[in-house]
């Protein structure tokens, strides 16, 4: 993917700052004909926004989003789609401090280092503000795969990982945490409770599972699905790092113990296990596409840590602002819209190689 | 990256089949001038060269690259590099088991899912030979970083680890697992062998550091250097998950345990830790950039595992053939030509669009 | 290039409808440090601007542009630059005829067998009107190119032609026809109201030079700058002839009639002619750049053409609405816009791959 | 496109210098289960071919190709296709005198402003024998739009056209200047066997008409059918003109001229005229398209021409060598070759984004 535009054929490309007027993003390829207005997409955005409790960030973005072209009668019609979402709650005032020394973790430096200087009000570009045009784009994608279900929820912060044996998908709405074990929920409440008035923060495991992809989605070599999915995902701010199915599991057993085996179903094979994460060769098999996500804990924390000014002398920063303690809880929309992205793009690749029976001899 | 195709500016395009008569590679928009021969890569593809100890599958390859195109009087000359190495040792009639039922784990069900029907020899495209034709690019692609030094190694066989304390990078090259620990280099000598002998295989972890990358490459929003090298990674044959720095561990500790303090140096800033594998925002910062690699186990298993046929019907099989009993090893030289594809194409696009002081007033 | 993204290391994204809220350009790739502020983009919008007399269709737009990212202090970050300009004088009812019946001519009939439907509102997405985001674009990518000067101006409408004796630079900013020949824009006056006031209309030729342009820009085999070039202006509305330097004359003489010799010059070649146009293989050779661009007259007349309807039945037509009668004029803007960023791109990808002393040995 | 790869979704990538041990072209995603052996390439290949009568240049070359990859039992997989051509009639001794001297019209000067120096043995990658490359590639992309006829044929060699009242498709084949006007050809014989004998050249327009193209088949904006054809013929060595439809003409006179009446037929509209080439808004329309390429006359003449070494001194050169009197005879079999490069990837390109049912709603 190239710069700000992600996608081959189901392209997005987004555009704005975190304390800019307004973001946006433009979905290019989309298929004509597919219903869609603003209110298809801003459930998503709500999921992501932030403000909503304690556990998040207290800017108050309504983050309310606009179609500015590509539908016509609540139609798209294969038009780019010109999505746009003003930023309301800008407090520059807070990022005095900043503009000047590099906050530790954080892209101030190597924005410097490339660039030569930045937009310091806010994180810029590299606040994860930008991720809300993701998810809206992402919102548009889903419509190109209605036979996809995607659910995106948190299996552990700072260490402590959900129960398996507890999880329960209909929780996952019901906690500010995406997390699908009502237990872990409670706990978690308290330790990013205690990490926010702290001003410390913690770090976050995201887990994405697709149902209803079908076999052969993928574009081995070079556009292998779980190629573009470790992007996607390693590509959101504060990622460090993605694994497929069981991941680093898988590089602690055996082949016996990692084997998937098949059986005849009435609808394709049924498979005895999905160590392989729905994914073999870099193309779908028709299992659930299971993708999970490390977030590292927010940059931004109170504690004074050393650091240079612009000018490369010995500093101490604390980041004051206002930052999520654990910002991979809202990385759980912005995962499930990358899935989406993703899956819609190799969709329409797979329909443009091997999409009919109209060349085959 | 689109379908055989990987980068943006320095550009590889693979093709070849493991039981076609030939493999090779395009190595495109590569900078005029540079000495190129033969020479300059065989070492490489002899590194990543099967059949040179028990350890690895016995098919035996030369691997002698050509260069067909692109340099003249021993330079490049700034047109497609050519790159082609001949398949001798194939012996199809190994297959003949497999062209008929699937081999859980492999890429047999995908791709004829997708394109209804596939080349079975060896795996035809989606064989691990096609990494040779990634590693004679990498070796170009060195070229273009010369300032830049790539370690790969292996820290990981069936979950035995190395021991950090006892990481000596003069040993990565003294036994045949490319690890840096001695001791564990014993220990994993005779687990592979007895998976090798039983007809089991193994996992791996492979880590590549890539010391003397200057502040600054690395194009984002989507075309950041953690989600190319993400993606270059995850596109690997058995690879699982990826990790850049400190990786799943970051997401297990508090922000002021993951800090990276700056202090001023002589040569721009001195950091305290890297927990952050020396990206921030997806640009580089000047530490070295580290990568860390899951490999699945060989799928390729004597013991019988349950399939289907092509028909749909049950089946059962076990896999001959000539396999790496840990595919992990031989992955270690094609992460550090992916290391290096990446880099040396973030550096060609950050000279693109900040490489002069020629525009701006 | 890619549905609505032109370029490869400087690439534009435009959006938008005739009709609906906005239309807008994102420009990515661009090097950062630039000036750049809505009054370096509104002067070329101004120009293209529709409206300004009685050759050009009555519409009454602003065409007011927003910088909404992508600048800090005034000057380009390097991140993606959004450029919005609202629509203001829509009459959508002006088009209800349209929307059943198909004229001939124009993209109705393309864009229903395409898509199924279409927003037939001033042609949707393939209105003429999308050329402003154009223009805007082309405005940053001039900031790019300080060293190039872009001229451009309409050499023939309805086959009346200039004399190239009577070329006068100073005169072209001086006419409503972008024309160099004083007595060539009198005689066109006439042409052209007449053909306004019949509710006809004029084809054109626009030719376009830059000049400063150094020798080495253009990327062959399939990225030539010549190449580039033909697709840039291919694309614009209306469009269906491009030529280099001598174009289809060259076609009629010999190899002697169109040499263009080589002497030594105090900086670089001097050439004795330009049947080339600035280009050979592809690459720019430091003479000027030369393109003809010829534009077909507006389809839109009042004249009534056989048509058919959306059901396929038998129909007659003739466009009412606002319309330029000689399209060409306005697209002098757009051609000069088009060559910016073609040159842009180049220049950049040039650097990209030869630009600089660090990587040869 | 970019660089030496063309296309998007149908991909061709070529490689390869005159004088280098062979050059090729590689396919990516080619649609699989079509039939493909050399015999389907071969035919193409034969026609290009030089060396077959006086009117072209002595060089012989068997152009024999190997399909490397990408097929199995005969029929196309889905993977890269890799298709290689030899080199074998190499007289690098004919070019030491441009190895130091410019040769006027040629890429030489361009080529070491560009990259610093070039492999300058029979124009190195510059040649027009790269062109067989795409010709091979060509074969590959008919077969993915097997509904599309393409005749590509000379109608005009040094300012002598044919008389479209006397256009006999069965004399295209039946002469060596793929001629469609038997008289026209005779004269031609005479003409270029003169400017053969005199070391001189001709320039020639090829007409390239696809008939079967769909309506639909074209990506607006900025990936037009259009432009891509216009990108496609002015990167062919020595075009310096495209044209589609009418071209320059329609410049030349008015809307009512330029109109293209559509009335309702059995099997979609019947049109009254096709000045518009078959392509409206970028998209064909169902009627043949059409485009006519200018090609100027041969660099390379015995004539000698001022020109500057590689030190910048005066000098002078008579290109000796083998060359073709006009190289737009041989141009014919590429036209045709890119037409159907251009037409296979819109077609899929086409699928991907509207290509059924499946997503609306």
């Amino acid at each position: 993917m190239s710069w700000n535009t992600f996608g081959r054929v189901l392209r997005m490309t987004t555009w704005g700052e975190s304390h800019g007027p307004a973001l946006g993003a433009i979905i290019d390829g989309c298929p004509p004909g597919l219903l869609l207005t603003e209110a298809d997409i801003q459930p998503f955005l709500d999921a992501r926004r932030p403000g909503q409790n304690k556990f998040t960030t207290q800017r108050q973005e309504p983050d309310a989003v606009r179609v500015l072209s590509g539908t016509f009668e609540g139609r798209t019609t294969g038009t780019p789609i010109s999505l746009m979402i003003e930023n309301v709650d800008q407090r520059s005032k807070d990022y005095a401090e900043v503009a000047n020394a590099y906050r530790p973790g954080h892209a101030d430096y190597a924005y410097d280092a490339k660039y030569g200087f930045r937009d310091y009000r806010g994180g810029g570009r590299s606040s994860a503000r930008e991720t809300a045009a993701r998810v809206a784009a992402g919102a548009v994608a889903r419509l190109v795969i209605p036979e996809v279900r995607i659910h995106a929820y948190v299996v552990e912060i700072g260490g402590d990982a959900i129960d398996r044996e507890h999880f329960d998908a209909d929780a996952i709405d019901a906690n500010p945490f995406w997390c699908p074990d009502r237990a872990a929920a409670g706990r978690w409440a308290a330790a990013v409770d205690a990490a926010r008035r702290d001003g410390s923060s913690l770090g976050a495991v995201v887990e994405c599972v697709a149902y209803g992809v079908p076999a052969g989605w993928g574009a081995p070599i070079y556009g292998k699905l779980d190629a573009d999915l470790a992007a996607a995902m390693m590509g959101i701010n504060a990622v460090k790092a993605v694994e497929i199915g069981d991941g680093f599991a898988a590089a602690r057993v055996t082949g016996e113990q990692n084997a998937d085996p098949m059986q005849p179903g009435p609808q394709g094979p049924v498979f005895g296990a999905n160590h392989a994460g729905g994914i073999a060769g870099g193309i779908s098999t028709g299992q659930p596409v299971v993708v999970r996500v490390g977030f590292k804990p927010t940059s931004s924390i109170l504690t004074p840590v050393d650091t240079i000014d612009r000018e490369g002398n010995a500093a101490e920063i604390r980041t004051r602002g206002r930052h999520d303690p654990c910002v991979g809880i809202r990385g759980a929309p912005v995962v499930a819209a990358m899935m989406a992205l993703v899956l819609a793009d190799q969709k329409l690749l797979h329909r443009a190689q091997c999409g009919g029976a109209e060349i085959a001899p």
